[in-house]
Order: structure tokens, then sequence, then C-alpha cells
């Protein structure tokens, strides 16, 4: 299967599902997410209200939606799938909070609201994103995510490893450093490797980790996060290059702005809508023997690249 | 026991015993977090540089002792405890690094030294925390921490807990909100609990949990971290109200120039000090089954607050 066929295949029919997969997806993470989070009350219940504000924004909920469809994938109860997609969106979002501060990359504005630190203080931001990283351990160490502590410490240290500074945090500390660097080719998609593609790839694994399932499962769903990881990329930042703050819900052009290289800078536009097919291709191929169960993660990337920009 | 022959039997000669049982502990929690931090390396370097920074800062190592020393009453091996140490340790830097940030505590000197924003820059010392916070649960998820899964697994949700939105983060968010509000002393006492009562509770109980001691053995080692804790506030908040800046390794007074109530300021320096032996005679009370194994621990309190002020 080629990237165009893939495309020309993944057409309006593959999206209709793919988009009530989301739905779905968005609205079991969501009652989990109301579960599993403290509720505002006492002297310190300001750091709840900040944590559900960030949290409960209208976010796509992407992450949750790989770990649910991995778990379907392999037979994992959903319930269990919904704790850990809840865990992986609560690391997801103090990233979010953490990224947006004045010292970060000072952003007001997040999914069309005012950023946490807006909204509240830094501080409370700050505290609030913390709080939400050590929810996220907290939830997968809960004996409610899986009976077997062994599958429950195998989830918190890939999700330590994930988010950690040779995860996640290393891929914003590359971004950060970004506009006194001169970053070429292999560091723009090291730093995306990191910074976002750790966590879709730990949120792909965890559901076959969740079933039990051996070894060659979970390499088949890192292998199409990997290619799925920098589709999203592009797809994002063709968005941030051509698309307006209101399609995005947050300020646009930041990276020309700030003299950032990005896949979009290296190698022109047309050349990365290229690419992100071709990653989008090979993410679907990776896939290739679950056959049509897996049919809505291989739509998600062609879907992405699809959105009006 | 009462209170005044605790603190008159706790003199020189155990205090030498302590001094060298805390140096002992300085040294081994010292050699475990240089193994199990990252190492500057690739286009990163600087979170793990900046973790180094913080985590190297000749601290007392006060919860990494309370945890050998739990470990050792109970006949953990002291690599396990270590690790668990170490955990805890990273934990509490990550702590210190975010409270000293501008938007919180806006601190510049830690230990003598400039702090963490200071010496890189605040995006950084956001992250190196958040790596801190990240790395402690990898640690504690990795089978060298223990062989058993359970055990692990326990240890991880204890540490979310404590160091979570209803544990430290709690804390320093009332913290946070006091100079706007009129706390008085259970509200001063909750605040301390929580801000730093929860992790000393968890330091001193995750020795009974790695050797797997029953419930009533992790019930006392709550009950000395519960007096513990509380004494070693009073005696911070004296040197915070009586000490020099040279003493204290960090700016002092400023408690009462931000018009924050403390026991200090509830009590008097005299009811507070009192009330320090107290408590410090409470929580020795609460290791009596254990004899002379528990005399270093006993010791502990009497010593902060004997240090000069």
């Amino acid at each position: 299967m080629t990237a165009g066929q893939s495309a020309a295949t993944a057409a309006p029919a593959a999206f209709d599902s793919l988009n009530a997969a989301l739905k779905r997806a968005a609205a079991t993470v969501d009652a989990t997410l109301d579960e599993v989070l403290p509720r505002p009350e006492g002297l310190h219940a300001r750091v709840p209200e900040a944590m559900r504000y960030a949290i409960f924004a209208g976010g796509k909920r992407l992450r949750p939606f790989l770990t649910l469809q991995s778990a379907a994938l392999f037979g994992a109860p959903e319930a269990q799938a919904a704790r850990v997609a809840a865990a992986i969106e609560a690391l997801h979002t103090y990233s979010l909070v953490h990224d947006d501060l004045p010292c970060m990359d000072d952003d007001d504005l997040r999914r069309g609201r005012p950023t946490a630190h807006k909204a509240f203080d830094e501080a409370t931001a700050v505290l609030a994103g913390d709080a939400l990283l050590t929810l996220a351990f907290g939830i997968l160490a809960d004996p409610k995510t899986h009976p077997s502590a062994e599958v429950r410490m195998r989830l918190v240290a890939r999700l330590a490893e994930a988010g950690g500074s040779a995860g996640m945090i290393g891929g914003q500390m590359i971004d950060m450093l970004a506009p006194e660097r001169d970053y070429g080719e292999a560091e723009v998609i090291l730093l995306q490797a990191l910074k976002t593609g750790a966590l879709f790839e730990f949120a792909c694994e965890a559901g076959a980790i969740l079933a039990e399932a051996g070894e060659a499962d979970q390499a088949r769903l890192r292998a199409f996060a990997k290619g799925f990881g920098l589709a999203f990329q592009i797809a994002d930042d063709i968005i941030d290059a051509t698309g307006t703050a209101e399609e995005a819900g947050k300020a646009v052009g930041k990276d020309q702005d700030q003299g950032k290289a990005t896949l979009i800078s290296l190698y022109g536009l047309d050349k990365a809508r290229t690419e992100a097919a071709r990653l989008a291709g090979e993410a679907a191929d990776a896939l290739s023997p679950y056959g049509q169960a897996a049919d809505d993660l291989r739509a998600l990337p062609f879907f992405l690249l699809d959105r009006p920009s």
C-alpha cells in the first residue's frame, strides 16, 4: 500500500467512522478524568480548580483515542484503558500548562481560551501542572487500573521514560534552545520525536501493555506511533504556518517569528505535505496485521492532514 | 518518657552518633543519586545539568536519612532503601526548584548558592523540576528498587499521594495564598502538615513498606513523622525569625515581611520552643517499641532544635 493509495482509500466514509470514534473516546476519557481528578474543596481548592480548568478545555483527546483504540485491538477492558488514557491526558495537559508559561512559550491563548496562568496566576499554573503530573502516576499505580502490579509497574516505568528528561521534557528543552541554535533536519526530527513523539508512542503502546500483548504487537504499535507522530507534527506546523489564530485556537506563526526551524521551513510546504502523507502511509502499514479492526487508527493521520489550513 | 527527659537524654553523645549517621546517609544517597540521575549529553544536556546542580547542593538529606533509618529498623537492604531515598530526595528537590521561582517564593539564594533559575534560567528550572519529579516515579518503578512489583506499586501510590494536590502541592498552594488570608493555628498546622509533613511521613513509612513490615509498624513510623515534621518546621521557623541569611543559607525574615502567620508568630518564641520539644518527645515515644535501634531517629528532632539560632 502506498501513501497515495492510503490517502485515497481513507476518504469520507473512513473519516465518518473515525470522527464518531474520536467523539466516543473523548466522552469516555472525560468521564474518567472527572472521576479521578480531585474536587475543589478545602483551603487548597485552587489547585484542583486550575487542574480541571486546564484539562476540560475541549481538547481533541488524540492520545486517549490512541490508547483506547490500541487497548480494543488487543481486547483490554475499556474501563482499564480509560484510566491509562486519563493518566496520559493528565501528563499531556501538565506539559501544555507549563509550556504556556511566560518563561517558556509565553502563550495567552490555548484552545481559544485564556491559558491557565492567565485564568489563574503563574504560581497556580506551576502547581496545577505539577499536580497533574503527579496524579498521572497515581492513577497508573492504583489497582483499579489493572489487577496485575507488574502491568501497572510497566505502565509507570514507560510513562516516566516517555515524559522524562530523555523524552518529552528533553524535546521541550531542545525547542526552548532553538532560537539560539541553527537546527537542521536531523535536529528538528529529534526535537519532535521527543517533544510530542515519545508520549504518542506510549499512548499507542499502552493498550498492548494493558492487554499483556506480546513484544511484536507492542513494537507494531510503536512503529505506527513513530510515523503518526511526525505526520501529526507536520500537520500542526502547517496550521501554524498557514492557518489563522481562530482556526488553531492559539497564536500562530510563532515558530517563524522566533526563527525556529520546522519541517515546513526546512522542506517547504509542498514537500512537507508529501512527506507527511508518506509517513501516514508508513504508519498505516505497520498495522496491516490487524485488518479492519485498525481502520480508525490508520485513518487518523490522513484525517489530521486533511484539516483545512 | 516526657519531653524534658527526652531532651536531656538526647545530649552530646546521642548527637555524635546522629551526626555520623547523617553523614553516612548523605554519602549513601548521593552515590545513588549520581547513578540514577541522567548524565548531561546530547542536545538537551541542559536539563540533566540543572537537575544535578539543584540536587547536589549540599543539602542535609534529612528525608533520605529518615528512609535509610526506617529501612534499617525493619531489615530492608540498604541498596533498596537508598533508591527509595533518592526518589524522595528528587521529589523534594523539584519542589524546592519550583518553590524558588519568581512567580512563587522568588528566592535567589538556596543553601548559600544561586537558585536554579538564577544559575540557569526560569524555563530550564521549570523543566528540571518537572524532570526530577518524573524521575522520582521512574526510580521507584524500576525492579532494582524492590523485586516485588506490589511493593514498588505501593511506594509509587504513596509518593503520588504525599506529593500531590492533597499533600505537598496543596500545602504550597495554601502557603501562596497566606498573605491574602488570615490563618489561625489550625490552618498553619494544616499548611505545614501538607507542605513538609506529608513527604516526611512517606520518607519514614517507606522503610517499613520496603521491608514489608506490618501496618502497626507503618503507623508507628507515621506517628513519629507527624511529631517530627512539626518540630522540624518550628525549628526552621525559629531560624527564619531569628537567624542570619548566612546561617540559614537563604533569605530570612520572609514570612514576617510577607505577613504570613507561622507557629512562631502565633505562639511567640518561647511557647514555640516548648511546643517543639513536646512534639519531639511525642515523636520519640512513638518509636519506643524499637529500643536502641531507633536512637538516631529519636535524637533527630532534638538535634534540629538544638541548632544555633
